[in-house]
C-alpha cells in the first residue's frame, strides 16, 4: 500500500528535510518514527527538499506501507505523532494510488516568505519571519510580484552552483499580503509555481522587498529575467522566513 | 531621570516576569542588562507580573536612571538589547515624568489569547497559541465576549487563593477575531480592562471557547458573574496562548 502524509514542521532546529550524515533532519525523524511505530524500514519520498531552517505547513511525502499491518490509513498519522519529536507532526495520512510519487507527481508548490517591519528585533516575530527596518511600499511590492508571474527564465533568481536542465519555470501567482501580528506590521509574499530553482523563493522575496523599498527598479527586475544576471538582485533572504505552504497534485490526496 | 521601556518577550523559556529564587525571569534579565550596560544596580518596576509561559508584545517598566551617564534616553533600548538574551528585547526607551510608575500609573491593559483549530497538533502554531479540536462558532464566541464587557464582579473568573481588596473590574472591550495563519484557522480573544484578577484572562478565554463550542450557556455566564461561582466555568487555559499586548497610561510614553 502506498501511503502519503501531510507533514508540518518547525524548521528552526532542523538541518533541512533530507537525511545527511551530520545534523537532524525531518526525513530521518519520519523514517525513525515509522521504524518505531510499525517496525517498518522504508525510505520516505518528500515532495522536495527544504533547506536548513525552512519551515513547512504542508509538506507531502509518501512511502510503501506493509499491508499486513492492521491500521486504517488515516490513523497512521496518530501512530507516527506518538513517536515524533514535537517540532514535526503528521497532520493527515491516507492511502494513495500505487503510482503516486510525492516528488514526481507534484504539479504546483506554494511557498510563503514572511517579513516583519520593525526598527528593532521583536522576539515574538523572529521565529517565522525576518525583520526589515525599512518601510517598503506594499503597492510597489505587489507590482514587483506581478512582474514575476508567468513563464520566465529564472536563472537570475537561482543560487549559483546548482545544475538543472532548464532554469525556465512558471509562476502561477505571486501575491503580497499585509497583516498585523501582535501589533507589528508584517508583509507576506506567497508564490505558487510548477517548480522552484535552488533559493529561488528567497531571492524573489529579497527582490520584492528591495523593489518595495525603492532599491530596485522595474527595469532591473526585467533585465534580471531577460539576462539571467544575478548581480543586480538583492542577496538571498534568510531561511527562517520561508515556509512551504502546500503541494498540489491535481487531486485531493487526503479526501478533502 | 525616570526611564520607561517598552519590552517584548517570548515567555516560553521564562518562569514569568517577577524575579524569584529559582527560574529564569524577565525582570532579572532586564536588571542584569542594566548592570552590564551601565553598571546600574536598580530595581525595574513592571506594569504587572506575567506568569510563567505568558508572552508580552508590549510590557512596560520603569527604573531610575543615572543622569551622569551620557546617553540619549531613546538609545538606552539599543544598549540594553546588546546585553539581553534573544527572547527579550526593548522596543523603545524614553525619559518619563518623575512621578510615573509603570504599575501604579497604568490605566488599561490589553491581553490577547490565541487558539488554533486543528484536529492534530501543528508545530508552527504551538508556541503562541493553544490547540482546540473543536470548531467553536465565532458568532457565539463574540456573543460571549460581549457578555463580559462592562463593570462586573469577576470573582468567578479568578484563580482561588489570590487576595485582593475587590474582585470588581471594568472590561472596556472584549473582542473575538478570526485569522488564517499558515492555512490554519485561528481565533483570538482580545480583552482590554482597567485591571485583571489572577488568571482572569485565561479563565475568560476558556469560557468564551466553551461558549462557542456550546459547552456553556448565556445563563451560566451570567450566573458566574452574579454569584462568583467558579465551578460552572471551564478550567484555566494554558499560559502559552496568552500575550500581554499593551499597557495604556493615558498619554504616549514613547512620543508616538
Amino acid at each position: 500500500m502506498n501511503v502519503a502524509l501531510l507533514v508540518c514542521y518547525d524548521g528552526t532546529d532542523f538541518s533541512g528535510w533530507q537525511i545527511q550524515k551530520n545534523g537532524r533532519t525531518v526525513q530521518y525523524e519520519l523514517e525513525s518514527a515509522l521504524s518505531r511505530a510499525f517496525s517498518l524500514s522504508v525510505r520516505v519520498t518528500g515532495s522536495g527538499r527544504t533547506d536548513a531552517g525552512v519551515h513547512a505547513a504542508g509538506q507531502v511525502c509518501n512511502f510503501p506501507f506493509d499491508e499486513n499491518i492492521k491500521i486504517a490509513p488515516e490513523k497512521i498519522a496518530d501512530a507516527l505523532n506518538a513517536c515524533l519529536p514535537q517540532d514535526v507532526r503528521v497532520l493527515k495520512s491516507a492511502a494513495v494510488p500505487e503510482e503516486f510519487d510525492a516528488c514526481r507527481s507534484a504539479k504546483k508548490k506554494t511557498y510563503r516568505y514572511c517579513v516583519y517591519l520593525s526598527r528593532r528585533e521583536h522576539p515574538l516575530m523572529e521565529r517565522y519571519a525576518v525583520r526589515s527596518g525599512e518601510r517598503p511600499d506594499p503597492a510597489r511590492m505587489k507590482a514587483c510580484a506581478a512582474l514575476l508571474e508567468g513563464e520566465h527564465d529564472f536563472a537570475a533568481f537561482s543560487a549559483s552552483g546548482s545544475s538543472v536542465k532548464t532554469t525556465v519555470r512558471t509562476v502561477y501567482s505571486a501575491a503580497v499580503g499585509e497583516q498585523m501580528r501582535f501589533g507589528v506590521p508584517c508583509v507576506s509574499f506567497d508564490v505558487c509555481g510548477n517548480g522552484f530553482l535552488y533559493n529561488m523563493v528567497r531571492i524573489m522575496a529579497g527582490a520584492v522587498l528591495a523593489f518595495g523599498a525603492g532599491r530596485l527598479s522595474e527595469k532591473e527586475i526585467l533585465a534580471a529575467l531577460r539576462t539571467g544576471d544575478r548581480e543586480v538582485l538583492s542577496k538571498t533572504m534568510p531561511a527562517k522566513g520561508l515556509t512551504l505552504l502546500s503541494v498540489d497534485y491535481g487531486f485531493p490526496l487526503f479526501g478533502e
